[in-house]
């Protein structure tokens, strides 16, 4: 299902094509956060045919939520509830139980919380995230785990990695266990964890590759540290994770991260900041991150970026871009969403052709210090 | 400019097309809001290709204060600032003085105020408006009039209108003497006021006729009246005014006033209803009105108006757009405001070829029913 094309000889850049029962994926790739079953602000048809996005990420447990799992089974799954016939990925929900809600009790079956909208409570089972990522219906589901912060002593990291271990072992048994619902294939990716500690990651990657997972994520970064050590650690990993399956580095990150990270090995990303930060009015060009809703954009009568490919970045001058954010007019953070996403999507399509016509390691450091400027 | 095509004979249905340099507009029309230069919630692309929006309005109060003329001019014009290239109407303001700021001072020479944004002093008078209107470019200006509330003493309009009927022809005068900025024709209506007496409708209307404007609007209502004293007021008003030019109902309305307000000869319409009733989830159908946030539709699979000709309406289940309500998603907002645009523009379309084909008369009021009905 995972087809590597070609490994950059400088880097450890690789190119690929990840086939789901809905469409092909080209890596690496970047995955547009709809937690809710909606990429916030942008509407499927721009999200398919102006962002070209190839895949979205779901999140299991805001769906679990809301709308739950009969009136999602009811709708025949979420590509069918929300309207997007393109791959799903969703992830297990373990994120968001340790992040949003109250957690009640963490123990060997499961962990059980309380919802952050009403307080009712619920546990989450390896096998339940499994269950309920059928009635999803996502073309890539993840298993359960549980993902230290940082900093973490290395005992508390060792002793957490061994439960996401005995859990991905339940959760790959009941995933092998059980069918699709509505006819369409699902795979399922394990998750290394392991914290900042080599040896941990070692153990762990070895320990998920022996399941044979149809792709590994590296968890557990991003939760804090500074992007130095994030590096390191993606670096070793990578080393430690076969060569056949793609790989996953969850919740990264920024352009610039986007770029280092592709030169270590990785295939996939998913993180809010484009969204997120669009509604903020920080935007992402080729020539440099800019705040829209500065001052010195109000009588700036261009696009933001003239020659972009993409008429989503041609379509409006940054006047009137700046002139929404400032009225607080709804159509501002749809364009700024669409427009961040566009510049996301488009630096994923460059940096596979640089890997393909074999210019990726020379051309990434600079494209790194253009990307990361503020103007 | 106006061409009447067809008279409905047994209502005073019309059918015409009016001309501008950015297109034609087939009437009757519905004019969406697009109060600071945008239809809140819908972007440009959307609102030309599938809400099928001929003309939309921008308010002159705003625009005024933000972006501000200056920036308006330097961006060329309405048109060029928000990326839109088909007619555009701008208000003269008159009715946000009164209705938004604190006026500090009517007088003959205008109306001075204060701004409901930063408390900022401003003058606008029937001169300046149609200066600002110059720089705003819109395809058709209004004038600045006085729009007296619902109920007021017949002495206290009458006076009032006077004012309105001195200042039309200073805002003439200043349009004839001026013009356009941008290379593009641009036309000026006048406003008939005189509240719900009928002598004062006549005075005024032979006195904005007078003026050869190059269309007519009917002021002052739509302003806490009764639905029976707008359709009384608008039938005898509609009778006092030129037979070749268009007449736009100012402020108006439901469904039902467009249907009952089109047989009672109107030619155009500008509402905020559609937009503002779909952000708190009410929907118009050609079934009658629902709430969307209402939990009876919640594990509902099917599309608002599965065989309406558009396919807005036809893309996403209402179960999904309860829950994008129910979670307070952008996407809900932008649904739900294009696909009450995409009724009004459809139900002015169908109007249009009720009244071609001769049917308008026995068909419209088996339509208002339904159009009225909540389910
Ligand atoms: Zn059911
Ligand atoms: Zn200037």
């Amino acid at each position: 299902m995972f087809q590597l094309n070609k490994v950059s000889d400088k880097t450890k850049a690789r190119k690929g094509l990840l086939e789901t029962d809905h469409g092909s994926i080209e890596t690496p790739i970047f995955m547009p956060v709809g937690t809710l079953g909606t990429v916030k602000a942008v509407n499927q048809d721009d999200l398919k045919n102006k962002v070209k996005a190839q895949i979205i990420l779901g999140n299991t447990y805001h769906l679990y939520l809301r709308p739950g799992n009969h009136i999602m089974q009811d709708a025949g799954g979420l590509h069918s509830f929300m309207g997007w016939d393109k791959p799903i990925l969703t992830d297990s929900g373990g994120y968001q139980i340790f992040s949003l809600s109250d957690i009640r009790e963490l123990r060997e079956e499961g962990a059980e919380f309380q919802s952050h909208l009403d307080g009712s409570k619920h546990l989450f089972t390896p096998e339940n995230v499994v269950d309920t990522q059928r009635v999803l219906g996502s073309d890539i589901m993840m298993i359960l785990d549980e993902c230290p912060p940082y900093p973490a002593e290395y005992d508390y990291v060792k002793e957490s990695m061994g439960l996401t271990h005995r859990w991905a072992e339940r959760g790959r048994k009941q995933f092998e266990e059980t069918e699709p619902l509505y006819g369409h294939q699902q795979m399922q990716f394990g998750i290394v964890q392991g914290g900042t500690f080599e040896d941990l990651r070692k153990e762990s990657s070895e320990f998920m590759a022996s399941l044979d997972f149809e792709g590994l994520a590296i968890g557990g970064l991003s939760v804090g540290e500074p992007s130095d050590l994030m590096y390191e650690v993606t670096d070793y990993n990578t080393d430690l994770l076969p060569r056949e399956k793609p790989r996953y580095l969850m919740g990264v990150g920024t352009p610039g991260n986007l770029l280092q990270c592709v030169a270590l090995g990785i295939d996939m990303f998913d993180c809010v900041m484009p969204t997120r930060n669009a509604r903020n009015g920080m935007l992402f060009t080729r020539n440099g991150t800019i705040n829209i809703r500065n001052a010195k954009w109000k009588n700036h009568h261009k696009p933001l970026d003239p020659d972009f490919p993409s008429d989503a970045c041609q379509r409006y001058k940054m006047s009137y871009v700046h002139h929404l954010f400032r009225n607080e007019e709804l159509l501002g953070l749809e364009l700024a969403s669409k427009h961040n996403l566009t510049f996301y999507l488009w630096l994923m399509e460059t940096i596979r052709e640089k890997i393909e016509d074999g210019t990726f390691a020379d051309w990434y450091p600079g494209m790194m210090e253009v990307v990361e400027r503020r103007i």
